[in-house]
C-alpha cells in the first residue's frame, strides 16, 4: 500500500514506526498509509527559519504573489486527479470535491492578484502619517512588518485543499515560511498538493507533515504563528500549550460555530429571496455532508411560515440520494471518519432528547452502492423546537454533519439577533429580508457575535454564493466559541503573519522608510 | 484609618473580612486600608451588562467622547490633590506624579477628540466596499461593531492614573462598560479618580474594584474583554483561566518587556542626537524609579564610545538625589512595594553574576529624609557586559527598577536588530542615528519584534517625548514576551472592544447600513 511521505527540510520523509491507514469513508477500503512519527521536526523548523525565511525575505509582494499564481495554475492542471482523490478519501461527491479544490485555487489566485497590487513594496503602511510632536517634524507611522519565524498551519479534515491553500496564501504573501499539517484521515488531497507545489516554490517556503502532529509544537519559538482550524477540545489544548505560552507564540483559532439562518418576517417562501433561503439551508445541510464550519445549524422562521418551511425542506431532502459519492446519482456521501459518524450520531441523540423530528429521524439511512454495513453514513436530519433560546444542545453543541434544527419566532429582529448571540459567537450567520429597517435592527445587534453576516435579499439572490462559501476578500473567523480568530479578508488575512509596529521619529525619515 | 471603598453597581461598597494596608513606600507609614473581599462581583458584572451597556448603546461616539472630555477636566480640577496622593502612595516625585496624572488626562482628551471626529455614527467602517459577486450589486463591507459585554481592566501598580484612563478611554468610546481593577498597593490615586468620575458618567459605565481581584474573573461571559497590564506570571494564569477559555473571552496582555536603546555608529555623544540618547537612557532609569513598562533596560553603544557613554551616565547619576519624594531636592523615590524591592534586588543579583558594575554596584543607597532602615529603596544601577547576545539574565528577565545594562557592539545595524529580537518581543525600542541607510536596515529587521520603534535623530531631538512616553495616537503593546497585545494608537485602541464583522449582501443595502 502507498505510504504517504511528508515533505520536510527539502526532501520527502517517510517517517518510521507504527502507521495509520487512510480509508475510503464510503466503503472503508484502505487507500494509503502514513507514519505516525519518525520525522525530524526540529530540522523542519530550522529549515523553515533559516532557508525558507531567507528566501521570502528577498522577495517582494509581487514576487510572492507570482508564486501563489503558479500554485493555482498547478491545481487547475491536476484538477481531475485531485477530484478523484477527494471523492475516494473524503467521501466527497464530485460537486463537493470541486467546491474544496476550486475554493483553494480561487483563494490562491486572489492573493496572487493582491501580491501584484502590492507590488515592489516589502512592508505595508497601516494608516496615514501622524503628527506626534509640537510640529509636523515629529511624526508617527504605523507599519505591518513581516514576522520572523514559522507559520504552523493545522488544518481540518473537511477542506484538505481549500484549508491548506487559504492559510498558506496569506502566510507566504506576508512573507512567512509554512509548515502545514493536514488532518490525517483525509490527507490524500493535501499530500497531492504538496507534490504539485514542491517544484514551484523556493526551498523551505512550504513543508508538509502528513500524519499525527506528535510533538511538533514543542518546536515553536518566538516570532512563530500558529493557525488552527478544528474542534474546541484541540483548541483548548493549544491555548494552554506550555511552549506556545512560554514564547508568546501568536495563535489564531477557528473552532466550533453554531451558525444560524433567519427568515425575515417580510419574505414569502415562494419569492426569490424565500427560495434563496431554502436553497441555502438545504445546501448547507447536504454539501460536504454538512461538514462545513460555515454550515447553517440553526434556522429561525416566522411562526406563520414554520409549517411551510418544514414541508419544503422535507420535499427537497426526500429526493436526495445518499451513498457512495463516486456514483453519479449520489448527491451526498458519508462523513469523513468513523469517529465523526459517532460524534454526529451522539449530537443527534442530544438534540432528539429535546426536539421533534421533522425529517430523517436520527439519521439512519441505507446508502446506495455500498456493501452492507460499510461506510460512515448519516442521513440528513431536520429537527424542530418551539423554544429555540432555551434549547441547550442546539445552542452549545456543534453537530458536524447533515443536521439542522428549525424553530419558529415572532419575526422580531431583536429576538433574531439574540438567537445569533445565544451560541456565544459564530463564523457566519444569515438573514433574509427586503425590509431595510428590520435588517438595520438585526445587523446592529447581531454583528458583534459573528465574523460575517450574510444578508439575503431579492436583489442579490441571482448571484449569491450563499453564506456557506468563504470568500477570500471577506473575513473568515468569528468571536467567542468560534475561536476569536481572523483569516482572509484580503490584506487583513496577511496581518496574522505580520507585526504591527508604530514608527516614531523625524517625519521625513519615516516617509523615506516607507519608500 | 480610611477604608477605600469600591464603586460597584452604582454605589460604594466597603467589602468585608480581612483588610490590606496601603503604605507610603518611602516611610512605610500606613495610609489607608482596603477590604480583601466581600463585594458583590456578580452584581457588578450584571450591572455593567444591563445598565452600563444600555446607557452606552444609546450614545453616539461624539456623546461618549464628551463624557471622556468631562473626565479629563475633572483630573485637571483635582490635579494637586492627585499629585499629593501619588507622592504619598506611589513613591513618586512630583515630576513622576505629573507624568502619570497628566498622561491620563492627555489620553482622555485624545479619545474625547476622536469621539468628536467620529461624530454621530455608531459603527465604524473597516475599509471600502468590496465587490464579491459577478456584478457590483453583490457586495461586502467590513465594519467594527460594539461588543456586548463587559470590559474588565486589570492595571499595574506603576501608573494608577494613566493606566486606568488609557484603558477606559478606549473601552468607553467604543461603547463597552468598564470594571476597572487598579493594583492594590498604589490604589489611592485610582480610588480618587473613581470618586471624581462617578458623578460624571451614566450608571454602570465605570465601576472600580479596589482590592484583590479574588474570584472576579469567574464572572466573565461571552462577549467580554479583559485588558491586563502586569507581570508574566499573572499573564500566564489569565491565559489558562478556565472561564476565559470556556467563553472565548478576548484577552489583551501587556506583560514583561526588555526594551533596548541603540546608539548608531554615526552619532557623536556630544551632538544633539547623542545628548538625546543620554537623556533618554538616564531618564528611563530614574523616572518612576525605573518602573515603566517602556523603560530602557538594555543599551547598545559602538565600541569606540563605550567608555564615554559609561562615564556620562555615571556623571549624570552621581548627582541624583534619592529619598523621600515629598522633599523638593529628591529626584528619585523608592519602588512601590517591599515585594518590588526584593524582585529588583534579585534581578540585580542575577545580572551581577554575569556583568560588571559601571555605577551603583547592586543598588545599595542611603535615602534622604527617611527614617533609618525604612522605605523600599534601590539606588540606580548601571551594569555592563561584553557579550550582550549571550547574557541570559539581560535578555530574559525584566528588572523593574532603576537598572540598566550597557554593552558595546560593532555598529552593525543587523546586530542591533538581532539584539532587539533577542528578548523575544518588546513594547518599544529605540535607535539614534542620522544615517538613513543604517536606520532602514535596522527598522526592517527590528520592526517585527517591537510594538513601537523610536527613531532618535538630530532633527527631532528638540521636540522628542522620548521612547518611554506612551502616546495615545501610537500603538502601545508588543509581540511575544511583551504579551502580544495592542492598546491605544487612535482608533486601533478601540478595536479591542469591538468585533470586526464582514457584511455581505446587496451593495445598496450595505451602503444604507453604514448610514
Amino acid at each position: 500500500m502507498q505510504l504517504l511521505a511528508s515533505y520536510l527540510a527539502g526532501s520527502w520523509s517517510s517517517g518510521s514506526g507504527s502507521r495509520t491507514q487512510l480509508v475510503n469513508p464510503a466503503t472503508e477500503e484502505a487507500l494509503a498509509e502514513v507514519s505516525n512519527g519518525g520525522h525530524d521536526l526540529a530540522g523542519a523548523f530550522a529549515h523553515a527559519r533559516e532557508v525558507g525565511g531567507r528566501e521570502l525575505a528577498q522577495m517582494s509582494f509581487a514576487q510572492r504573489g507570482a508564486l501563489l499564481a503558479s500554485l493555482a495554475k498547478a491545481i487547475h492542471g491536476a484538477r481531475e486527479d485531485l477530484i478523484a482523490l477527494a471523492v475516494a478519501n473524503g467521501g466527497n461527491t464530485r460537486s463537493d470535491a470541486k467546491f474544496d479544490i476550486d475554493g483553494g485555487a480561487v483563494t490562491l489566485s486572489h492573493y496572487a492578484e493582491l501580491g501584484t497590487k502590492l507590488g515592489a513594496a516589502s512592508s505595508l503602511a497601516d494608516g496615514e502619517p501622524i503628527q506626534v510632536g509640537r510640529t509636523a517634524r515629529m511624526g508617527g507611522q504605523h507599519v505591518w512588518a513581516r514576522r520572523r519565524g514559522v507559520a504552523v498551519h493545522i488544518n481540518a479534515f473537511n477542506f484538505p485543499a481549500w484549508g491548506t491553500c487559504e492559510k498558506l496564501a496569506c502566510a507566504i504573501l506576508a512573507g512567512m515560511p509554512v509548515i502545514s499539517k493536514p488532518a490525517t484521515a483525509t490527507a490524500l488531497v493535501a499530500h497531492r498538493l504538496a507534490q504539485l507545489f514542491e517544484p514551484l516554490l523556493p526551498k523551505g517556503v512550504l513543508q508538509m507533515l502528513i500524519g499525527p502532529a506528535g510533538s511538533m509544537l514543542d518546536n515553536v519559538a518566538a516570532g512563530d504563528v500558529i493557525a488552527f482550524t478544528g474542534g474546541s477540545s484541540t483548541a483548548r489544548s493549544l491555548r494552554t500549550h506550555a511552549k506556545i505560552i512560554e514564547h508568546g507564540v501568536r495563535l489564531n483559532i477557528e473552532a466550533d460555530s453554531l451558525n444560524a439562518a433567519i427568515l425575515g418576517p417580510d419574505i414569502e417562501l415562494s419569492s426569490e429571496a424565500g427560495q434563496l433561503f431554502l436553497v441555502d439551508v438545504v445546501r448547507d445541510m447536504t454539501q460536504k455532508t454538512g461538514q462545513k464550519c460555515t454550515a447553517i445549524r440553526r434556522v429561525l422562521v416566522p411562526e406563520a411560515r414554520f409549517g411551510e418551511v418544514c414541508d419544503a425542506m422535507k420535499e427537497r431532502l426526500s429526493s436526495l440520494v445518499v451513498g457512495d459519492p463516486s456514483r453519479e446519482e449520489v448527491r451526498m456521501g458519508p462523513v469523513a471518519t468513523a469517529a465523526q459518524r459517532d460524534d454526529v450520531r451522539a449530537g443527534i441523540a442530544r438534540l432528539a432528547d429535546v426536539t421533534d423530528s421533522v425529517y430523517g429521524g436520527t439519521g439512519d439511512v441505507t446508502p446506495v452502492g455500498v456493501p452492507g454495513g460499510k461506510g460512515f453514513f448519516v442521513g440528513p436530519v431536520v429537527r424542530s423546537t418551539k423554544s429555540p433560546m432555551d434549547c441547550a444542545p442546539l445552542n452549545s453543541h456543534e453537530v458536524f454533519g447533515p443536521v439542522s434544527t428549525v424553530a419558529p419566532y415572532s419575526g422580531d429582529a431583536a429576538f433574531a439577533a439574540a438567537f445569533i448571540a445565544r451560541s456565544e459567537g459564530c463564523l457566519v450567520s444569515s438573514a433574509y429580508s427586503d425590509d431595510r429597517d428590520w435588517v438595520q435592527s438585526f445587523v446592529t445587534a447581531a454583528a458583534p457575535w459573528a465574523g460575517r453576516l450574510y444578508l439575503g435579499s431579492s436583489k442579490m439572490a441571482s448571484q449569491s454564493p450563499g453564506p456557506g462559501t468563504v470568500l477570500p476578500s471577506l473575513l473568515h473567523g468569528g468571536p467567542g466559541r468560534a475561536g476569536g480568530g481572523e483569516e482572509l479578508g484580503g490584506e487583513r488575512g496577511m496581518h496574522l503573519y505580520m507585526q504591527r509596529c508604530a514608527l516614531e521619529g523625524d517625519a521625513s525619515v519615516l516617509k523615506s522608510l516607507l519608500g
